[in-house]
């Protein structure tokens, strides 16, 4: 609309619009339970792929969610970092959230990208086996993000390249860099999650909506979870399917150091949940809507005051606006913190984080 | 086709073909009615939106075209003005021109860019929120740029940016950018539009096509010549329709200093028309091919000599080729400076005028 | 899978999977042949066009290949050669291995892209004139890579640029830069083929795969052959059809100082050939499906010890995937040199090879 000059406000002044929404817990507080960084731990990430969550222990896990936080705090500059080298986002699923998160980390750091946004429009599309793909990326960059509809793709695909390859979400696989993602906004809300044992009463009660379609995340999610089980309490899955995640998750279950067990009433388990791990339920269609309201959360469900909300993004009605505005909203800090998380990863990768990091920082 | 190598002739010498085609004013000439930059004006778009041509009065335009004449005349240096910046192009409804015109103006200054080309590629056009569109490119770049098509869009999303927005066109509402690019080329071509009053006598006559599809770039560029109303005599609204701009023209042309109005007749207002801003009509449908030929220009229409012709392109059989090579065409060179009016509008946002502009050229 | 972080290999390390597959010659021994650069020829490519393989011959093809060899070897430092240049990458017909292989060498060198990917979701689709396609590009970019279904395009759009235009594959007409790879791989398994004379019985005999479909990389790849004509004895082409490559071609092997017929059985004649140019048949349809077999190559075929395959990959069927760790392989180095080839060519087209090259390596 056009309107005089004078009536426009200035809509983007940072200290005056749309201040830093929901629960955005200070990166300074986690940092300090541990300031100086252990490189040892980055350096195993070096010329590594990142293909599971299994690969990440809580000692590394650590370290790299100190060195995101350093980077999220502006400790010290590492735009050049990786100023030599190229990231090449290969999303033969879509995803803008996953590969524009990717490309930005890989930018903050000085790195340049190279696209593939949507397989149909390639040839590459007309079903060219991974071998040649990974040939391909071994020769046009230095590291690679796949996202893949076929779970087995990228394992084939590692065969093959001599480049780094990280799991960008793989059919109903993994999604490794979320649930990293996940786990450094519950760190940086509960610092003494990732630094020795809580007492009984702090010990974390989570939820998890486990469906079709968001297996990925949340076996990756699962999967971090075991590495701090001295400070979970239990861990509910809440799902209308008899059995949602099959063998493999009943096998992690059986044998974790964690009570997990299933639900299909999410209602009734707020008054005890301290964190509710979310995933967009309303896109799945019809066959979902009839649970679609018991799995929903809003301002008016009965949630504890301290509870805190995760959902990797984009939502539907599942995860109304109206709680946006509060402290339960960890999910705007999930999405923001995935972007250093992945810095702090690509880093790890290319073995430049004593490049950037000063000493008096390291151990 | 295959022909010996002492055959094939050098084709890009710039020196010997397609040397700059149609009229191509200097930039210098703008520059030398007040060479100077008034770094306050500028100073004005730091961390602002740019969402409707509304928000640039005259002093703000000059300043804005200057900034632009200067980088386009190569006086500077500003290859690394914004080396730490991102900027997000996300084009809901595709455009390859915006697009890369923001994209190219973007590297020009030294910045990166992330591309969502088109959102039926995407997750994010299954109807996700502005709200958490919003969220996600606070995220992932420090500008973003939209087209969208829907009106509303935009200010829905500049709710919940913490970054500057940029309107690339949304919906039939504002163009902002593209208007800036159309008074940029006509002030080169006129330099003594945006500096006082000009004699009666050559105060301009401005012809407009105005046609559905295209009222975005109309509203923004009648929104602008609201400053040059000094030394506009008349502007002539042409279309096939009887009420071709709603209301809120109407508004702004009841209360206009420019005296406004509506013919359907191109054809016989040529003779007194010192300015013609065409639209692409000719994708519009089989509706409008009636109007077709009345709408066109080419080297056959009696143009007076002087006249310019301004087309945001793509252009279809509206606009003849055979005007190319005249100095009737001034739309190339709007195209052309539209990377360095975008490129100046960067460096203002970002409030890094100061860091580029050699103090010789500072008021 | 979600196994113990102790189980996952560290699937990247180079020195461990995937080392180098196939048959990879060593760039040293290509340059030991001629180390020196001779700039003058490569000052041939300055600011000039490549639309055709007929503007290389073998004085230039030999610099343009100690060039990529030099930064395949990383002898010097490229890195910032290019930094204030852009290439857009206009890919109207899709193609992400040329799109990806041109971005990626623009980016080694420092440069910077703009990417349109698939013109079906740009306006430019909509019958956009080649002329202001030119226009746009020339706003926007330094140096531009087209492909286009339509093979006329190229010229039209040559007539109005003022960059510099490669030839990223146009329709069934020529893929210069992808004929250039081609030949690198080939002088670089046989160094002696670029430098003089070879023996009478070390003079190769090659056989290509001519099918439609594969028009311009046959086209192109037979162009450069020429070049060597002193050092190939024989030429066959492959064919199921009558008259494969019609009149240009016909008209191109008459004068050609090369013997070339053409044969409907390559499997007998596998004992004499020495290079074997694949091309992707699988792809065409049922029609062809037929001669599948008969022009398909596996580890069972009847190969002399020493042939090498090309083939521009993607490849379907008709080149088994147990050829690629024998010797016979040279498909993976010549896609791998592709992107140094391209390299070479944008710094010789930017005029910028003698910022980057060290004075001992020049003549």
């Amino acid at each position: 609309m056009i309107r005089p000059a004078s009536q426009v406000e200035h809509v983007a002044d940072p200290l005056r619009k749309a201040g830093r929404m929901g629960n955005c817990p200070d990166p300074q507080t986690f940092l300090d339970m541990s300031p100086k960084l252990d490189l040892e731990q980055l350096d195993r990430l070096h010329d590594t792929s990142v293909l599971s969550s299994s690969q990440f222990d809580l000692p590394l896990m650590r370290e790299l969610m100190k060195l995101a936080a350093y980077m999220q705090l502006r400790k010290f500059e590492a735009g050049r970092a990786l100023e030599d080298k190229i990231l090449a986002a290969a999303f033969f699923e879509p995803s803008t959230r996953t590969r524009l998160s990717f490309e930005s980390a890989m930018l903050h750091v000085g790195g340049k990208t190279l696209s593939v946004a949507d397989a149909k429009t390639t040839g590459v599309a007309k079903g060219e086996s991974m071998r040649d793909i990974g040939q391909m990326f071994n020769s046009y960059a230095d590291v690679v993000v796949v996202r893949h509809t076929e779970q087995s793709s990228l394992q084939d695909l590692a065969e093959y390249l001599r480049i780094p390859l990280i799991n960008g979400g793989n059919g109903s696989d993994e999604h490794p860099t979320q649930a990293l993602a996940d786990w450094y906004a519950l760190c940086k809300w509960r610092p003494e999650l990732a630094f020795g044992k809580l007492p009984d009463k702090f010990r974390l009660n989570i939820g998890i909506i486990g469906t079709p379609g968001n297996m990925r995340t949340v076996k990756s999610f699962l999967s971090l979870a075991l590495n701090f089980h001295e400070n979970i309490n239990h861990i509910t899955i809440f799902s209308e399917m008899a059995d949602p995640l099959g063998d493999e998750i009943r096998e992690m279950t059986n044998n974790s150091p964690i009570g997990i067990d299933f639900s299909r009433n999410l209602q009734q388990s707020l008054e005890y949940l301290d964190v509710i791990y979310m995933n967009a339920i309303a896109f799945l269609g019809d066959g979902y809507r009839f649970f679609g309201e018991a799995f929903s959360l809003s301002k008016k469900s009965q949630l504890k005051p301290d509870t805190v909300i995760l959902h990797p993004l984009a939502r539907g009605e599942e995860l109304s606006t109206d709680l946006d505005e509060t402290q339960h909203n960890l999910y705007f800090n999930q999405a923001d913190g995935a972007v250093w998380l992945r810095q702090a990863l690509l880093l790890a990768i290319f073995g430049r984080v004593r490049h950037v990091v000063p000493r008096e920082f390291i151990a």
